[in-house]
């Protein structure tokens, strides 16, 4: 059936319930250029005021998927389980549970993207291998996913090709912020890609894109059912983003530090989201009966890592580059780190050249920043706190603007909230 | 100042008033193509759910008087008052004020567009004389404002251009229906007119753009408002729209009984609202000492018609296309006639062919429907109700299509609403 833009827009526009053919004629139209790009803004906007209804938002999730193809990963001959964060600070925990997870058999099929602002990409930081490459055809994904279990690639433009133009769209009229349109950009693409079982990991704080439990529980019902409602088992971890993740918050240096992790240390919190991320998605691959503390302990892990980067032409013998220019941060006085700002030191890794302010920009592998100190650990005078690492040393003084104000020393450590919040969705179902 | 797009849509989404300069910069920007019509759009989509407040609105309507140039007509040597109808069906007010009001002494710049839809356009009226001209230069224009006191012609797109690219989006986006959208782009053209004071026939009912009085009252209070924002003294009449406006609905017919008003006959509704829009016009230009009423009766006004439509090279004398083919629908019982629908009639003219879809369609100058009996009147069984006329047979079936069910004969007159029935703003201020 054929409707009329105007009239959609009409009608979500006061507040009515759009029928499934709608959405999906208004979509589907729009990716094919029938449905000009100003009467999907202003349908947008309007939905951005009104929300999605279910049933609407699983329509226009479904047209946002048959815009392109779904992959069939049936050959692999293992259970599938895929993993999706909403992004943070010096969240290198794919680069951990991927291999983790894929050491007890599993296939992680992870399509990733780059970097954008204040938080990283996770192929910007496997860049920082010499030798690796997340460019990979569909035939080699597919052998590499059937022999080595853990794959981290891009994401070629045929998986829910309409997500990328609605997304330049929503960019440039203050659409993004639409926790429908969030949610479909998301599982859209995770549906396309095939997987049987997809494990969220929604950020929530001061460093992430959803600032409140409220708002991340939200979305992530709304992405779990929607999983669901496409025969995708589907579990989200809500998790704090107020500090950034572990220590290290830059391309190279976040290699190192899940490098850390798969060897058996690493600092406390990391080790901690990685293992509830691997225990989801374990489960949800149908091993629940494993523990995949061991396989960071006993090399399991590690070695399907090796396997994973040098199946992607990387060495991983190769060591990491490293920054020519570093400058401290020091404590003024005596007491406890209180806050530290994961927006403000993700801002700062990114001026200092380890993010891009514009798709086309270059990343430099070794900026970035070091956190020398976490919340809630005591300090004296002169101890240092934030290491920050350039390539370019011009831009370390814009890296410190960045951190102006991020933290402050407290009488008495405050408390501080658990990493893992809360689990919206049922991995044993 | 230069602004961001995407943080201005951002703000008035997020309902945060916005500074002039910001608004100013917004709506400049998408006159010259800086803005993006996808980002108006949803800026425009943002404007109809949080509204403007009226120091955006006069921002928002300075930037669109301030696209085009805004015309001077202090060498007309006469007080200017222009008069603007939000459009009803039958509504030929202004082929009455424009030369009753000029016969004393005012000067009357009327500029016209088309009709579209179910109300036809003064233009169109007009050219149903033999010879008349719209086309006028500017030069003729202020000559004939000048000597004559009357013109009514066609606005050019010099005036307010932002208006006519804001109003093809708006069309095509479903953000028509926003009272200070529409407010903006009635005021801007007025404004950019050149007038000192402004007269507004603000229509009200079923067959008016403003469905209630509260609507209505809000829409006046806003252009009024606007007016005076902008240093133009601006009345307002809330008039009833539910049954068409006099008698005759169409080009010829309309222009036919304009001129027995003249000549001090006319339906006794028509008469009433054009004395009450006369009697502010005129006391909003200085005369609130004279009686319109007389100019009808002595002859005065229906003289400067004629010197109004030969300055334009009509000819006053030569007889008015009549249509071939005309058909009748008649009571079927007797009683009063209770309702009688506006916009069923107008919509059965525009399908005789007096008016047009689509703003490139041609318009029969003989088309349209005369109402031959007017709510409140008694009719008996086959009393002639209305009496379509058509230049094309073919279209007198569309035409009673269209009358279906509008109107109903009823065993006692019902109380009808005043016709005039609010003013907002003060003439004699």
């Amino acid at each position: 059936m054929s409707w009329s833009a105007v009239e959609v827009i009409r009608r979500k526009r006061d507040g009515e319930q759009l029928p499934g053919d709608a959405v999906r004629w208004v979509v589907d139209g729009f990716t094919r250029g029938a449905v000009a790009p100003e009467q999907m803004s202003a349908l947008l906007m309007a939905v951005f005021h009104h929300g999605l209804s279910p049933a609407e938002l699983a329509a226009w999730t479904d047209a946002m998927v048959a815009s392109g193809r779904r992959l069939d990963l049936s050959a692999v001959g293992r259970p599938v389980v895929d993993k999706h964060s909403s992004g943070g600070v010096g969240d290198k925990v794919s680069l951990v549970v991927a291999p983790l997870v894929a050491s007890f058999g599993l296939a992680v099929p992870k399509l990733s993207g780059r970097g954008l602002g204040h938080t990283g990409g996770t192929l910007d930081k496997l860049e920082s291998i010499p030798g690796w490459t997340g460019a990979l055809s569909g035939e080699r994904f597919l052998t590499q996913l059937r022999d080595v279990g853990a794959v981290i690639a891009a994401a070629g433009d045929d998986l829910a090709p309409a997500d990328k133009l609605l997304y330049a769209l929503r960019d440039v009229t203050a659409t993004v912020e639409s926790l429908p349109l969030i949610a479909s950009s998301i599982m859209s693409k995770k549906i396309a890609g095939g997987a049987d079982a997809v494990l969220l990991d929604v950020k929530v704080g001061t460093g992430a894109f959803m600032p409140t439990v409220e708002a991340a529980r939200e979305l992530a019902e709304t992405m779990v059912g929607l999983g669901a409602a496409h025969g995708v088992r589907t579990v989200a971890l809500l998790t704090s983003m107020d500090a950034p993740l572990g220590r290290a918050v830059g391309n190279a240096l976040e290699v190192a530090e899940a490098l850390e992790v798969l060897e058996g240390g690493g600092p406390a919190d990391l080790v901690q989201v990685c293992l509830a991320v691997a225990t989801q998605m374990l489960a949800l691959g149908g091993r629940a009966d494993v523990d995949p503390a061991a396989a960071l302990h006993d090399g399991s892990a590690l070695a399907l890592w090796r396997r994973m980067v040098q199946a992607q032409d990387g060495d991983p013998d190769a060591p990491l580059p490293r920054a020519p220019h570093t400058e401290v941060v020091a404590a003024e006085r005596a007491g406890f780190l209180g806050r530290l700002d994961a927006r403000a030191v993700g801002t700062a890794a990114w001026r200092l050249g380890a993010g891009r302010a514009r798709k086309e920009d270059a990343v430099s592998a070794s900026a970035g920043v070091r956190c020398l100190v976490r919340p809630g650990e005591a300090v004296q005078p002169g101890t240092p706190l934030l290491e920050l690492h350039a390539e370019d040393p011009a831009r370390l003084a814009d890296g410190l603007a960045a951190l102006a104000g991020c933290y402050d020393v407290v009488d008495e450590p405050g408390p501080t909230r658990p990493l893992v919040l809360e689990q919206v969705g049922d991995s044993s179902a």
